[in-house]
């Protein structure tokens, strides 16, 4: 019986495996939130967790829980979120979620932990069919506004309370799931980086310190539509090309401020080969750890479109798409990670996370939370092609072990 | 009866404003080719011609002519399109075949005219539906391939010959239309400009030069698709980035070698708002009244996307979607015409063609060929919008008709 009491971070990958053929296919992940696969997930989760000594729920927001009493009511929090994106990659999201049940294995088979420890599997982070990230941990955790959800749809139409409704999830009550988190001591998930930093530095691990704040704008330039071979150069109004100064420009604004700034998406009108455009919307993605530094790039932003568009001869207007504060993960759990991270790997190393993350939300509520990234190979996430070492996840599996034992020990001081 | 004899410039807004009237909408202009609308148009004409002691045929290609018998078989062309864009404009393509029809009934008043004076309404010159730009005038001038014609479809799938083939147009013999031009010594268009330059420059009337020719190629650059909020800046191989630099030197080659250059469409891959753009298509027009400078800027393009391709990481590939050379009007004809609109409207303005026209087409096919311009409101074209002063449209017909005279006389001598 020794082999059960140690952890087994191999076993972490042969579940994933299991997970991802079950639940994927040749174009990759196919977890969406809210549909038979998904569910099928879901299903085989409470599966695994039925060998174990633990008690599991699900709660009104469609979140699974798992929990092994401890000597303490306190409660240590582990996992992350079963869905995918369409067409997503086989470890976003469910190695938190299967590394956290390896963790619960470990614990359990050691006998009743000083605290209590439980496993989520947070049922929806990506907001692929409505555009709502992290929507089932903000249910417990706050910033879940059943009134404003009433009215979203899908791209099809259909409203987010009937699709909902169907798994058993009521917008209306779905923050009674905020009941799981009253003894909550402290959260950790444990996440591949999707993006390429600790590729390029040659290290596995990291303790991520909190999150990017972000500021995305779509922003709107009009100039007039124009014939492309009839209309002198000094005539031209030009939107696209305003556009295009404001894409290079955020750049700049990036770099001066040490933070990232994107313009991925770009859409002239009328957008055809003869035309000079008359119009043109784009968008732009601001993110940094600073708040200060992040109003200064999103500042600049505004500045820099207004003097493209006085140049330009264009007009310029902007609405704001999403807006969120950086957060900052516990200062405690941060450095007992990067210990852990260190003990590990050798280096203990620290960074950001550019994307949101379940525990991010955990952590905005007000709850010690904190959260491990290891490598991404070529940065991939959202696509078939993501992947990490072997290796590497073994020694993420170990590196979270180490932290959940370490944070067991801190809610106890 | 003196009126009878005498130009009635007039005469010709009311005709143009019948047929808006008859075969426009709120929307604008909708006599798309190969429509009942543009059919209605076509017997409206036949109507008007009836009037007249001229003989009406359709060619093999669609296109309606009518013939005044002259002193000589050597025949002068008067014409320009009856089709629209959808939602198009009141004066693109019918100013030209009304105020030629003013001109036919003026030579038919004045009794047998020196040389044969033919009416022209091309049946097809916008492409609307097959992307095929002066499809008919084609038919008759050279460059109408039945072989490449037979596959294309518009976007519904409708086969161009099925199409066709319900307006009594068979492609395999359109080209006998080519018929119409044995006796041709002559052709003269008059067109709204399309364009802001006489407008700019407060003038009415320009005698056209020739039509730049085009260079226009669909550039694509291939970068890294990431994640815009977990990559640094100096790791990423942004394709949108890359496009929205030649979107901007694109304009320094225009201005290099005085000819237009234009980005009119921008598309990002993935083209969301939270990746770095991983791929970027994009348009590129060229257009220059001189064939080197042309090749120079086509040239300069292609170094900016090779030199931007290596800054920015980037792969970048390329497609020619079109080319034409310049074409350049007869010079004795450029002459009269810019004679006559000295004598209309006091400068002798001379000014190239972006646009394409059909009487572009009849030139490159070696026919001795000119073209006259009147001022666009805003330069505006395509669109309800388009508009031009009715004085201005009096002195067009005024100026059109002095040419026809010169031209009758130049092909004479």
């Amino acid at each position: 019986m020794t082999q059960s009491i140690q952890l087994n971070p191999r076993r972490v990958i042969d579940d994933l495996k299991e997970l991802h053929a079950l639940t994927g296919n040749a174009d990759g992940a196919q977890r969406v939130a809210w549909t038979p696969t998904w569910d099928q997930a879901r299903a085989w989760l409470r599966g695994k967790l039925a060998e174990l000594a633990v008690e599991v729920e699900t709660d009104p927001a469609g979140n699974t829980w798992a929990t092994l009493p401890g000597a303490s009511p306190r409660t240590l929090i582990l996992g992350s979120h079963i869905d995918s994106v369409v067409n997503g990659g086989w470890l976003d999201g469910c190695l938190g979620v299967l590394a956290g049940l390896e963790v619960l294995r470990r614990f359990s088979a050691q006998g009743k932990p000083p605290v209590t420890v439980r496993l989520v599997a947070w049922a929806e982070e990506e907001g692929t069919q409505f555009g709502r990230s992290c929507l089932t941990a903000s249910a417990a955790a706050g910033g879940f506004n059943p009134a404003e959800l009433r009215s979203v749809t899908d791209k099809n139409g259909n409203r987010m309370p009937d699709v909902l409704n169907q798994w058993g999830v009521d917008i209306e009550t779905a923050s009674n799931a905020a009941q799981q988190l009253k003894d909550a001591a402290a959260c950790l998930e444990l996440h591949i980086e999707q993006g390429p930093v600790l590729e390029s530095q040659g290290l596995a691990l990291a303790a991520v310190v909190g999150a990017l704040g972000v500021e995305r704008h779509l922003i709107h330039f009009t100039g007039q539509t124009a014939h492309a071979g009839s209309t002198p150069m000094p005539m031209r109004r030009d939107a696209l090309a305003a556009a295009a100064r404001l894409a290079l420009e955020v750049r700049e604004i990036a770099n001066r401020h040490h933070g990232v700034c994107t313009m991925g998406s770009l859409t002239a009108h009328p957008g055809i080969v003869t035309a000079v455009a008359g119009g043109c919307d784009c968008t732009l993605d601001q993110r940094h750890l600073d708040a200060e530094s992040l109003a200064a790039m999103w500042a600049d932003a505004q500045s820099a479109c207004q003097r493209i568009a006085a140049e330009e001869k264009v007009e310029v207007s902007w609405e704001t798409l999403y807006q969120i504060e950086p957060v900052l993960f516990h200062p405690d759990l941060i450095e007992l990670c990067a210990e852990a991270v260190a003990e590990i790997s050798g280096t203990p190393q620290r960074m950001p996370s550019g994307p949101l993350h379940d525990a991010v939300v955990l952590a905005k509520s007000g709850l010690p939370t904190a959260m491990l990234f290891v490598q991404s190979l070529g940065g991939l996430s959202h696509t078939r092609e993501e992947n990490t070492r072997d290796d590497h996840l073994e020694l993420a599996v170990q590196a979270f072990d180490r932290l959940a034992d370490k944070t067991a020990v801190w809610i106890m001081k």
